[in-house]
């Protein structure tokens, strides 16, 4: 199960370079705007959740080979977008994949930590999320998961069914399993059926 | 004195919450958007204080009904504004009163930590304003402080003060009390009579 | 060696800080968000650098000199600047001076901490660079980095050419100067001819 989640891992961090590199190709970044802005969106939800626990230093100073996989992602976008178009519907499904799997990574780094289930559910999110969000802000636009189709929900609604079986002392493995379809699932059927969240306030209100 | 303090401190905690509720309400973002600002405005300014200081965790990780006081603040606000105008005065009246109880809570927490009295200044306004800086950013907009009428500006006399009474060993208690009621004072002036700081470079010297 | 270094840090610092005060500004900030952009645009680079290694506190909470220097070359601008028109091209050379010096300093900081060539490279550029990006995004811009002329590849330049040289064990002092020379140098030349890296993806794909 170890090895299947480092692999997941690293296919999240390359797909999330990736979102990162197209964000940065779709307000015409120079190569190095590419390259910063994949390897950001790649590692940001992690490092934050590291800052926020105090577990020094951050995950990818001691493990660099992220930061290589996010840089080379980016890299090969830039690349191969200047030939092909890239098939978005492939990305969002990988992207699904990337936050899901960086949910169950955040929500366990955190449980070893600090054995909370209520923080670790937060950092589940925060590594799911938070670097699109710094993706989004550093592009100039307000970061999409606030005002998009379901996105940080789908990663609240797994990191909490882990802590739950977690609790229930489930086996590790279906745990995970569990948690990474709920996310995946929640996060396609929104992708599908462009499922969107109630809006603050509601428009008929508005004048 | 400490009891007060801390009720307070949980006041701010939801005031603030609310602010960001309500500026994501004005960006029509979604339930979870809400949620996400309104914690991130109030707890973002004791957060980078924390790391900045090396304090590990941030306190929300050790003392988690932080989050849940904002996230239900958020939800609140989320709720009521659906039905009701909220009051602005009234919301700016209790932003105030948190910004002046941020600015302590950040002071002493740095003066513990560092000894240091100008890096304990510093801290008291990073603790107060950094919520709504982070707020402004993620909601896609220069931070208001920067333009705005006075803000920071209270939360450093406060702070100032703070340091002042606390080298001169005034009794804590008047000490807190001298401080919060200068950057409520001033706050609360420059909301009044609208005031503000003299802008760079003056209008009349554009051409 | 190390009293050039470090003047030349405080020139940098007071420099960045300038650079923030500049854009502060253009963007009709008050004074309170002048002094505070400058102050950030100085010690943003270096306070990530410190909190990704996990170097706490962080180094303006031990050397509160750096944030004396930011606010005073803050406060200079701006007084400046309501009598005389600030000499642009002087003020990018210098800040070409301060990306090359904060690029070895957070070098050698990173270096003495983690032992590693690849993760200093990283935070040579970090230092040299993140401050800038703060500065625009607070100010509600995509950082100038991302799309303008040559400005981090010239730091990574001279990061990778004070790993080679470290490698090689060469004199401390002829290391940093050509790290210098070529950050600088590279940047220059980017000023001078305007020089630009590829932009993602080509304009002739576009329709």
């Amino acid at each position: 199960m170890d090895s299947i989640m480092h692999i997941l891992d690293l296919i999240g961090t390359a797909v999330f370079s990736i979102t990162g590199a197209l964000v940065a190709g779709r307000k015409r970044m120079d190569t190095f705007g590419v390259v910063i802005l994949g390897c950001v969106t790649a590692v940001g939800g992690g490092t934050l959740r590291d800052v926020v626990l105090g577990r020094n230093p951050v995950f990818w100073v001691s493990s660099p080979h992220y930061l290589t996989i996010a840089a080379l992602a980016a890299i090969g976008t830039f690349v191969v977008a200047h030939r092909w178009r890239l098939p978005e519907m492939a990305i969002a499904y990988a992207d699904a994949v990337g936050l899901a799997v960086f949910t169950v990574i955040g929500f366990q780094t955190s449980f070893q930590t600090t054995g909370s289930f209520g923080i670790s559910i937060i950092m589940g999110m925060t590594t799911g999320v938070v670097g699109g969000i710094i993706r989004d802000v550093l592009a100039g636009e307000i970061p999409l998961i606030f005002h998009k189709e379901i996105y940080a929900s789908a990663s609240l609604a797994g990191a909490a069914l882990l802590a739950l079986s977690t609790r229930l002392q489930w086996p590790a493995s279906l745990a995970i399993l569990l948690s990474i379809l709920t996310s995946l699932g929640i996060r396609l059927a929104a992708l599908h059926w462009n499922l969107t969240l109630p809006v603050f306030p509601p428009k008929n209100q508005r004048p």
